[in-house]
């Protein structure tokens, strides 16, 4: 296996410009006028897995965007790993704060600068990378199935059914998934909780029109105040959230769970200095490792209303429009949570206006086993690789299909990621190490190896 | 006089028709991309009041946009009108909610449906055809004096500076200005009153980068929901603006003055069908026509930040935005009112954020007399074109020139305008009733007939 750095090094000119391929094709699965580029994405996937060696490669279609599915089936008798990955990206704007354009890849300093560089082609690349060192040389240890679908950004709405139509297909030991991050480059970690997800819009219609705010203004409930009064509501002084019931499921962690969580490498002063804030805001009571690791959120992600452009406009307008997501955490369940929401929103709504509440979607809040096989598999691939015992961390992040994957094919996944949290993932200038990325393709290998080898035990 | 109505009858297709023509140049003052049609359209103003019979007719530069200024002196020892009006629109957004184009005039039921229909550019050019009429019938009675702004809709940022080095060619006897409405089309009416205004926009700013919600949220203040708590609290439970100072100059009307204007016809059941509403809100303790009249009001003009566009985005953004304007009333000053809202907007914010108050333009609020000849001249005029006599009111709107002109030229001004509050305006659809712009080209010439009239006296 030792073979992966001079192959690596070998190859790696060659790898950095075929994933430049693979990001300059703007496949923001949010975005319906960007539907005939997610297509040809997922036809890039699967010349790559064809290309790689795989078995069996198709491109799935979905009533939404499509999933790749690919095999190597090397012997039945061996254990099976099943990688997840997404070939979708986020929306890029806001464009004006890009430094280079969101599609037009480039490698600057060590990083690949562009719209899904890191979230998550990058990472689904290491692993076809990976994969085609395997084949090359022989070594792949067992077999392997891939599922790089194109819906993750929106709530893989259409993976569920996929699932449930193709279970025999999907047989196999263990989900490995590179889409979450580590401490830093001389820190490895690996992700054993995820929040789940629920997201909503919210519609609050005042006066059947727009109306000029100094005929009306005054004497007509205007729908951005009375929004802006709904949100505001949503957490108490404490930062609390207030929604009733909202906490009721929460599993709280132990004194001692919750220092062991503490002890993970954190400053903040450097926290604040990196984001530009004279301090940190959150639920009183806990640490920021804590509010972003264990603890459920409320947060705002859009919002508009009225006139947004150049200049003054006097009016009062008939609607105003939010976005919101919360953050779930074991044993929340994003359904119960939603209408939760839903409820309290429509509730809270005063007279002289109408509410409307549209669910986004959702996902379930997991944590994966940290004495399992594929977990060991991958702590010793990493240390192999970085030298060091990767550290467990509880991600903020969600990665709904976690959930579904256990539900459905009764598999647990291992968070093996290569990220940093500084990637700038759903952000302007999103990036990704060529360090992480050359680093994934040589750790995961090791994984195979390894889990190869204690499955047998 | 009465020859009005046969000129009318015989001319009122081309009135309709040069209108159209007015209409369809989009002159946008707020919006930069439209600087050439507003030169365009004070190019039309011109040539109308050429055609009309106007000398010394010019085109005024300012630092903005132009003014049109044109005159008609027949006589040095008889008094002088000056016609205020402006030639510039709104922005026409949201444009998906017209029936038709907005710059492309169509007229249906009776109605003349464009943006700047009714404001002001069809009440604007009811005075041109007014004036045409008295000067092909060599009726005029006194002299005439226009002037037609470019820049009203953004705050008249430039009307100021010109009057101050045009004081001599201003020099006159009464200001009159059609740019409001009636009650309805058999309720004629005059206002008296006018709301000053002071126009805000807010910037909050949290992390200097808009960030993954999973990663950080719930531990970093986000810019949205920051701005609506502090929307939030601009008002108190009984909906009092809680600016500190905010109400100190207010004049409060007495009880009788309070009964007078509550006389005014007015059904709340109408309001609140006509505009879809279960119920009216606003500030304790006033009714309807008291929170539109003679109370200041904060109002919410636009919001925005974070993902707007399709679908869902995980983001918790750097920046939150807001328009917000207060609509001012006797005593109240402009400059000192946006000075009182910046002070607390700026201590309100928590740690976490920063903060930027920008003004974008004030107004003074006024009061007319009604015991003026020229009061007196509107009422008789309207009172025989409609066969009523016109009630006075406080309109809710603002005409920051109105006070303009008494500080700069010490003139009164008298507000005889004829649209209706359901005209649309600075909203989609704007619209202007054929017979409103008829009545005023009729009505207008009673008025100079009066005012020469009683001027004598």
């Amino acid at each position: 296996m030792d073979q992966i750095q001079s192959y690596i090094n070998e190859h790696k000119d060659r790898f950095l410009s075929e994933l430049c391929d693979f990001l300059r094709i703007p496949s923001v699965s949010a975005d319906s006028r960007y539907k005939e580029d997610v297509a040809r994405t997922a036809a890039f996937v699967r010349d790559s897995l064809v290309a790689a060696g795989a078995d069996h490669v198709e491109i799935c279609p979905t009533p939404g965007h499509p999933i790749v599915y690919a095999e190597k089936i090397i012997n039945a008798s061996l254990p099976t790993v099943l990688v997840y990955g997404h070939y979708d990206v986020q929306p890029a704007d806001p464009l004006e704060l890009w430094d280079s354009p969101p599609f037009e890849p480039v490698i600057k300093d060590g990083l690949i600068v562009a719209r899904g560089a890191c979230d998550d082609k990058g990472q689904v690349f290491m692993h076809v990378k990976a994969f085609e060192f395997m084949m090359r040389n022989n070594l792949l240890p067992c077999n392997v199935k891939f599922m790089i679908e194109g819906e993750e950004e929106v709530g893989s709405s259409h993976l569920g059914d996929w699932i449930r139509a193709n279970k025999e297909r999907l047989k196999g030991d263990v989900i490995l998934i590179s889409d979450t991050s580590i401490i830093a480059n001389d820190i490895p970690s690996i992700d054993v909780g995820l929040r789940g997800l629920s997201y909503v819009e919210v519609e609050v219609t005042g006066p059947n029109r727009d109306l000029h705010s100094g005929v009306y203004g005054g004497a007509v409930a205007n729908p951005i105040s009375i929004l802006c009064e709904m949100i505001a509501k949503m957490k108490d002084e404490n930062n609390h959230i207030t929604i009733p019931g909202f906490y009721d499921d929460v599993v709280a962690l132990s004194s001692a769970d919750r220092a062991e969580l503490n002890k993970a490498p954190f400053s903040l002063d450097e926290y604040k200095r990196d984001l530009d804030v004279n301090d940190v805001h959150g639920e009183r009571g806990y640490t920021t490792l804590e509010r972003t690791g264990i603890r459920p959120t409320f947060e705002m992600n859009g919002i508009w209303g009225g006139y947004t452009g150049e200049g003054a406009k006097t009016v009062l307008p008939s609607k105003a429009y939010a976005k919101c997501s919360m953050r779930l955490v074991p044993n929340q369940d994003s359904a119960t949570i939603t209408r939760l929401f839903a409820e309290h929103f429509e509730r809270m709504a005063p007279e002289g206006v109408k509410v409307k509440v549209t669910p986004h979607h959702g996902g379930e809040p997991v944590v994966t086993p940290t004495d399992s096989v594929a977990f060991k598999a991958a702590s010793m691939a990493m240390e192999k690789t970085f030298g060091k015992k990767p550290i467990p961390t509880r991600g903020g992040g969600s990665i709904p299909i976690v959930a579904l994957f256990e539900k459905e094919l009764g598999l647990k996944s291992v968070l093996m990621g290569f990220g940093l949290d500084s990637d700038l993932i759903h952000s302007p200038n999103e990036h990704f190490g060529v360090f992480n990325f050359l680093k994934g393709i040589e750790t995961i290998p090791y994984f195979f190896q390894q889990y190869a080898e204690l499955s047998k035990a």
